[in-house]
């Protein structure tokens, strides 16, 4: 199977279009507050184009389990709600200024408010989640909350240091970005109250899923490919942020390499070359393609553990979902 | 009924201790995490020498009740565990650099740790919750950390504003603050499975008493008498916050006098003698004592709210820790 990355989603909105509407209205709907502030920086990132990748994900597998009940848009809007808190958070913690081509919440309100909606977001989260009454799905999303987080206080603590491993890297995006996809994949299995070993072929399927497209984003963050298609590249680099790329990169160097590196890295000295010059290395010591064939590694394991389930249009555009992770924009 | 402030707290841990120490070793069991960053920074904060006042409160409401049970610690542990929290993220927000007279988290670690642990710390909270697994105490929590996460949001919306109305910061008190003590209170009910009656009167008292705390708190900051046992005075003003002092000092003041609080608070140009001119304007308007006013009202209410139950030691320790609410170093 090969599908342009469009078409892919297209598919996928296809198969669940009623839901995805219910689910954007529900988030409308329980983003509403008494304080003003809470919908209107809420809204500013939901409504910021963000492709949700998390609800669609919940959506297609629940319809792929055979869900006959109403309670899909409900639970993928906690999802989307708690994926929004954690990118309001990481945006103040990562001072970032754009997200989207938009400005971040911090750039337009200053970094207090996204802090507290953050919180709120949170909260509301867990409030729906307790109005729909299952404590197995509680248990689903208060563990997974706990792993973004931890994952994130990993990732503060090797940040900037280049005795980072691949393993400690691979913790780092299971914990913060595939544990939410994991659950959301899962969530859909547990709804339809599918087997032990379902919920546990989707959860994988979603933790592989999320880890494979984490992989890609960082390593597109040395993409000059994706430079030419008008996208910022070398964010990370900037940041001092310890990805897959450069983990490669470092390790394969020759020792000037390595001095560069920690310099770049480590120290925080860089010159107006210096991106230039990681870039270059990055591509020399072949640590772009590396990080890309650990994606592709991963993908194929996703679309392995859909094996479990019969064939059907939702299996076979979440089989798609994941060659989609590595082959967008690449 | 008159009593001193320590003995009042002696009389409510002598009524728990061994509830209180299980309650400790639960905080310090469950702050566990593979990333030790987050056990040293939640046990930095929650051993600092606060009062534990909440979870002692759920204890306490837990024994008047009858509880017989084992849960009482657990729930405790999870209210000091959102407590931690909040103050993890106020930290960052105020930029403060002292609490209970050390550095806080955030001048110890910078804003990002404080900002992971918080959001971890809920999380926690609410995977113990679901452990325990009553829906109706989790959404009495949900319910109490939405409502704290609007009244912060609404204080910022409101901060520096002049116009803020005594109902507006009576609202903000209510939410960011007492509600959580509410919660606690109610949860002492809930647990031993009182009448609706009870549960309400308890979260009453509970919400009375925490309004009567803040609304001292912020009085205090403008205590001369309060200076003169060597505490700090005069955060709120120079921080521009909008407290009942200074609601009643603004609207009692003359049109020269509403001139100095505008420029102070609303412009934030301040001189070295703002702070003694403010002092000085809060106490001829009598608007200290204004504040002290309302909350020996406030604490009346919440004893009135203690009416339903039957004569116990527990009850009189509730009782005289409304009065010690007011009492305290004034």
């Amino acid at each position: 199977m090969t599908s342009s990355s469009s078409s892919v989603l297209e598919r996928l909105h296809a198969l669940i279009a009623p839901d995805l509407e219910l689910t954007n209205s529900l988030i409308k709907q329980h983003l509403n507050a008494e304080v003003e502030l809470i919908p209107t920086l809420g809204t500013h990132l939901i409504n910021s184009g963000g492709k949700r990748l998390r609800p669609i994900l919940l959506l297609v597998a629940a319809k792929m389990c055979g869900y006959q009940g109403q309670q899909q848009a409900l639970l993928a809007a906690v999802i989307e709600f708690i994926h929004t808190a954690t990118l309001l958070h990481d945006d103040v913690i990562d001072r970032s200024t754009t997200r989207r081509g938009q400005a971040t919440a911090n750039a337009l309100w200053g970094d207090k408010a996204p802090i507290l909606v953050g919180d709120f977001l949170f909260s509301r989260a867990f409030q729906l989640l307790v109005g729909h009454g299952d404590l197995h799905v509680l248990q689903i999303v208060a563990d997974t909350c706990a792993t973004i987080s931890e994952g994130e206080v990993l990732q503060l603590v090797v940040s900037a240091n280049l005795d980072t491993t691949e393993q400690q890297y691979m913790q780092v995006v299971a914990s913060k970005t595939a544990s939410l996809f994991s659950a959301a994949a899962q969530l859909g299995a547990v709804l339809s109250q599918r087997s032990a070993a379902e919920q546990q072929q989707l959860a994988r399927y979603g933790l592989l899923l999320g880890t494979a497209y984490q992989v890609v984003d960082d390593a597109l963050d040395y993409s000059t490919t994706r430079e030419t298609l008008g996208k910022t590249i070398g964010d990370d680099f900037q940041e001092g942020k310890i990805t897959l790329p450069l983990i490669h990169a470092y390790s394969q160097g020759s020792e000037q390499e390595r001095t560069f590196w920690r310099q770049s890295i480590e120290q925080n000295q860089k010159t107006a070359d210096s991106l230039a010059r990681a870039i270059e290395l990055i591509r020399s010591r072949g640590s772009l393609h590396y990080a890309m064939e650990r994606a592709k590694q991963l993908t194929q394991q996703a679309q392995q553990a859909l094996a479990i389930f019969p064939d059907s249009p939702e299996k076979e555009a979440l089989w798609l979902l994941a060659g989609f992770a590595v082959d967008r924009s690449y």
